[in-house]
């Protein structure tokens, strides 16, 4: 059972824009990032079809707190925590923490994404987790 | 005074990614499209030295719930409402609607940003929105 | 016969580094707008299913010159013309141009893209451009 | 002295496209990562105040030859090879090669940057590279 994942990230320079600091949409891409890190962890691509029914995962939600920005070249551990596991849906927490001299938390997100499939006409519907990935996913305890 | 500003935007190839659709972090730049723009049909530039003193305004919050997928080339409507202007910050909301045939919601979204400063050792402070701005921007009726 | 074609863009806030200008990489971004802008003013989408074959446009080489910076907020004007087009390529050449007091060429930049389709066995090949499109297609004159 | 650097990435799922590859702009994004790597192993920040003038490396020119596509989470190792060094310019060259049971290039690109610092009216102008960096660098032996 897997209840949570870090990776690390240092921030490019593409990522940061004009006022200096990485751009605040690409604290969401570091998010997915980290999700599909989880994913491998778990054995999976998240863009499998290993997986049966072969689920994708499009976002139902997704937000973020922001508390100290990043700069360029930041070394930035970004933490996935699974908040809660449901039938047809995931919720993640992420904490990112600059590391360095002090450790900090520089934002805080979350995530819910959605069990989906593709029905015989080819429409996206919603599907229960697939039960060999479900067996593997617990919620992580909240501090 | 303003409380409310439309833009239109055609999802372009590099927004999209594997699964056919915009990238869902795609949704918050179109947010912050929509800013400059209602700022920009304030006056100012988001970006201005003009107002005293000369803020700008890092993101304290931003979520996005996601109802329907955007495909490549959709044409899409960001609907910007000033949901509330209070001493230091504002607090946006964001329509999605997809245009065609049946104009529909996609997606709905929300920003809360700070007005900040530098003070004199160059620190990144929390400053009363000025006035030139605060008395041109009004919330609008939320349905 | 379509030779040319132009569009402008705004730089957006996301499109700029911690430079204060917009990312080089971006107008790479640019240059496949106005060549998929091109394409719908032939009729087709870049991404279409009515051409016979249903080709699709791999990048066989891409290239910029740079000369100018372009910042936040400024309107350049993205100028394609076809340099060359041959059996199962085409060369676009690219001029950037900011839009304001003095039109200045700030980039030049070139693509060439392939005429590309899936056969039998989901392999892609090269293959000629389709009649309907080539037969709509000339070389502008290069000054 | 040092003459190339390698690095290696995993694609990311925001850097593919609806065409199911990485987008072709992102390989600039990774030839430039390589440079602040390289860079770094140098002992500097790209971004750095530590050179005497503090210098700045805007793109002269950027191009890339692609060979094959590469997918999501595929990794690549993006090469960095110093293909001359000249008083206030440096031009890099980057092979693209993807890891895996066969490794291949799919990619080669190359980068021209200036040196390039602002004089006492705030202007960027021209400058040869600082001593203490220039000292360091050597073009690599190209096959």
């Amino acid at each position: 059972m897997l209840s949570e994942f870090k990776i690390t990230r240092r921030v490019e320079f593409a990522e940061t824009d004009l006022a200096g600091i990485m751009h605040f949409s690409n604290f969401f891409r570091f998010m997915e990032t980290a999700e599909h890190a989880f994913f491998r962890a778990l054995g999976y691509s998240i863009h499998t079809t290993r997986l049966d029914p072969p689920v994708c995962w499009p976002r139902v939600h997704a937000e973020c707190d922001y508390k100290r920005p990043l700069k360029f070249e930041d070394e930035v551990e970004v933490h996935l925590l699974v908040k809660e596991i449901r039938s047809k849906t995931i919720e993640y927490v992420f904490v990112f923490r600059k590391l360095g001299a002090q450790v900090e938390e520089v934002a805080r997100g979350a995530l819910v994404v959605a069990s989906v499939t593709r029905n015989a006409q080819g429409q996206l519907k919603s599907v229960p987790i697939p039960m060999a990935l479900a067996e593997q996913i617990a919620a992580a305890p909240m501090g």
